[in-house]
């Protein structure tokens, strides 16, 4: 399987057809129809057979597709049948609700460390908002730290002023994956993926949008 | 000013912009060139340039932009000069996250309600997490509340299942904008706005790229 055949659009919908498909295992459900799938995600069902047939044919005509089957399968072609390794860098406040964020927790992500510029003066609200002490190391042992732990994925929620520098240690750490809380555009070298998570910026965007369309 | 006019992509930037002025501002800045702002952002200065002569001249040669001038120019285009009202639908863990997340309430943002299906249940270890009480109202009452309260927008964070379904609840309790912190392709009437913010897509899109790019 090449990477560059499939478009974005369609990995992030797999990731709603997977969530979706594990709900209906919890359910107990054993066959899902392109139909069902479809109105789950708010798409037509042409949709999801034409996203899915990019990796092969799954369905069996007339039935649809068995559930546990098809979550394995797409929990293999997004990469999601190992462990990934995150670190958290910056523990103010939103570092802290990620550090907590317990859908992080489930298909196969496993938050292994903690960093910050400041650990002694974060640990306390840390532990009070947590309602459980976290260890959280100081930026400056994230080489050191992330070649123990073999970290995969960098969580990045520090300030915007020093978002960069952080990246750039993260860099040099051989951290190959960042998911970017900060409204800043890193510059990384060729090889390590960015993909950016700041939701205030989409929040704005929403309100530019309804600003014109006020009650 | 049309609304039409401008990429989105454009919008996206002015937050970022918007962000680093206010840092800029707090620091007693008073001027910042075009490249400046770029390399806080991570751009290049004829970008930046390009953007804001989308809403007309602010810069003045030799000198650049002046901070504050700029700082509330953007928040008028954004539609951040008023109070943009909130309310969280759906408290489970990323739900507290996010009534605990102060980015929110910088810019003229306030999250005025909170609503659950079941909200005797969750509201202890909200008041645990957060370190005091917080009033959860049961979803029933969002019509009523939202016309009280004047919520402008509602933030999604209930389980897949559930999302369009309290959409539909958003339509009709007359909220014009959600902030889509759910999977689903949410299915909502002209003139509402959605964004989408779920951040568990963005990680699954980054694992997808990284799983070819082992060390």
């Amino acid at each position: 399987m090449k990477e560059n055949r499939v478009p974005e659009v369609t990995i992030r919908r797999l990731s709603t057809y997977l969530r979706y498909l594990k709900e209906l295992e919890e359910r107990g459900e054993t066959v899902v129809s392109s139909a069902q799938l479809a109105k789950a995600c708010g798409l037509n069902a042409a949709q999801v057979r034409k996203d899915l047939a990019y990796f092969g044919e799954f369905g069996i005509r007339g039935v649809g597709y068995y559930v546990k089957d098809l979550y394995e399968h797409l929990k293999k072609i997004l990469g999601l049948n190992r462990e990934w390794r995150l670190a958290v860098i910056g523990i103010g406040n939103l570092g802290t609700a990620l550090l907590n964020f317990r859908d992080f927790l489930k298909e196969n992500y496993k938050i292994v460390a903690a960093f910050d510029k400041y650990p002694e003066k974060v640990i306390g609200r840390v532990a009070e908002q947590m309602g459980r002490p976290v260890e959280v190391l100081h930026i400056d042992r994230l080489k050191e730290v992330a070649k123990e732990r073999k970290i995969d994925i960098a969580i990045l929620s520090v300030p915007p002023s020093e978002a960069q520098k952080v990246a750039d240690l993260v860099v040099e750490a051989n951290i190959r994956g960042i998911l970017n809380f900060t409204p800043v555009q890193l510059k990384v070298p060729k090889g390590i993926i960015v993909k950016n998570a700041y939701f205030t910026t989409v929040l704005d965007n929403l309100v530019y949008y309804l600003q014109f369309r006020r009650r």
